[in-house]
């Protein structure tokens, strides 16, 4: 299943529904015309856990395309937001995590050119996340440094402490693309919360694909544009620690709870990288897309 | 007022409580007692606003220590939980943020010698929380260097974007005793999420003190003891960016959210920068004080 929060209108509340081709399903409403019950918000539905994933999944089949009356609308239609809106905690971001980002990295910011023995993990703030289309929050005071990286969201669908990578992935409840925005003139004696952390760093969405719809992570093309132009181009097997690797490992100290998101972290061809330097300004447009989930495309505005 | 997250019995909801000398006062259902209406939970009370921090104290005030039959109970036959038990994002901890502690911290961790520049901010995810009395893990294959750090925790009541040095203060909701733990082998390329942030490692509590009953959060000593042996001994004022530098910094582009939690940084004394190095090893009870909010005890246990 693609699963997404919506808006019906500008002031409805948000809800939660199915994508089918260009259609979204409510699912709450379709359950009651079913009879049955659904939640209305994502993280209620990650709640029920998989038995819930596979019994949503077969109720959308019983229709066969033909919804009721009141129950869908076409995708066009609707505002769609962040997928999981609100977090229940920060999300936990991966750096570091692709070879070649691990290389151009160390010729311009101030990491090691050696990889990581462990994974490195800072956390986004809940504040941080927007929906499809939101505007990205260009403060000229604070950064002049603006930059961009796609990346792979595994979002957590029941709760894992010391998981072996082996179980790892059945604590998995989908994937999304998360950009992880980051002001690179921002970082503070190492640490990244505030470069990663301000208000709007984290585009998020614009669905979530249940995880029995990808099995294999770790063979995803990932992508992202700057107004047109293709800045990053890689494909998740390059990850340095895979999807089943970070889960075994924070689980490890921290417990994961469903809803928790990790941004598995970024490939090459940041603007940190580049040659010189690029950097993202008000007025430009960044497209991000992972293989079989979909595309964010979001405005840089001033504020 | 001094206010607390208590559980009457073991089984029973967690509940917001006046702790007033050695009485745990029910407000909610104090406020009933009153034909008024309060929440069962910190979170919610802090939502309402510094209006409601007023009226509950003229409430308390105005039974003159003669509570109704069921709205109070002897603090001795609770169980007082973290005041928050439940953050709805992860802590804002602050590094290197007292002078002495710079200089300890240089000599035998990898940090500078230099004072920052600008406050050092990590994260500490939900999962840290523990509440008075609860058992800090101790896991010995992730790590050989448990270290204690006391810190006051300031508790943010009013949602702050971009606020003034001048006007932060008044975005305080109250303030608190946090212990960071911190395993100081679990750091990883300067990330500190993973070392600070495993289960358990923030000890909180025993109250919030509201911030009408403390208007200089910089006077306050603070100390921290191992087995009845003073570590830490220190004050506030000698933080090297105080907590109003705090709000303003953090909020110029993190929004800062009722009920967010930040736990100010620690002074000298950390088992890190002793002479050998000491840590903490299950057995060992740590108990950490900050003047006019009460003390935490904890019971360090293998796991």
């Amino acid at each position: 299943m693609r699963l997404v929060t919506y808006r019906a209108e500008v002031s409805a509340a948000a809800r939660l529904g199915a994508l089918v081709d260009t259609t979204v399903v409510d699912l709450a409403l379709l359950a009651a015309s079913a009879g049955q019950e659904l939640p209305a918000s994502m993280l209620e539905f990650i709640d029920l856990g998989p038995q819930a994933v596979r019994s949503t999944s077969r109720l959308l089949d019983s229709f066969k395309g033909e919804w009721p009356v009141g129950t869908a609308l076409p995708v066009q239609n609707v505002k769609l937001l962040a997928p999981i809106p609100r977090p229940r905690k920060n999300i936990f971001g991966i750096g570091l995590n692709y070879v070649e980002h691990v290389a151009e990295s160390s010729r311009t910011l101030d990491t090691s050119k050696e990889l990581p023995k462990q994974p490195v993990i800072f956390s986004k703030p809940p504040t941080t996340v927007i929906g499809p289309g939101d505007a990205i929050e260009h403060n000229k005071e604070i950064t002049q440094q603006l930059d961009w990286e796609v990346e792979l969201a595994a979002i957590i669908g029941t709760r894992a402490k010391r998981v072996s990578e082996a179980d790892a992935l059945q604590h998995v409840f989908g994937y999304s693309v998360m950009i992880d925005m980051s002001a690179r003139d921002c970082r503070r004696a190492g640490q990244w919360i505030y470069s990663k952390g301000q208000d709007t760093y984290a585009p998020f969405g614009p669905c979530i694909v249940t995880a029995d719809e990808i099995p294999d992570p770790q063979v995803l093309d990932l992508s992202l544009a700057v107004n047109g132009v293709t800045k990053q181009s890689s494909n998740t097997r390059h990850m340095l620690f895979k999807v089943n690797t970070l889960i075994a490992d924070i689980s490890a100290g921290i417990t994961l709870e469903p809803g928790d998101i990790i941004a598995t972290g970024t490939p090459e061809g940041v603007g940190a990288g580049r040659n010189p330097p690029e950097w993202l300004w008000p007025g430009d447009i960044v497209q991000a897309t992972v293989q079989g989930i979909g595309e964010l495309r979001h405005p840089v505005v001033s504020v």
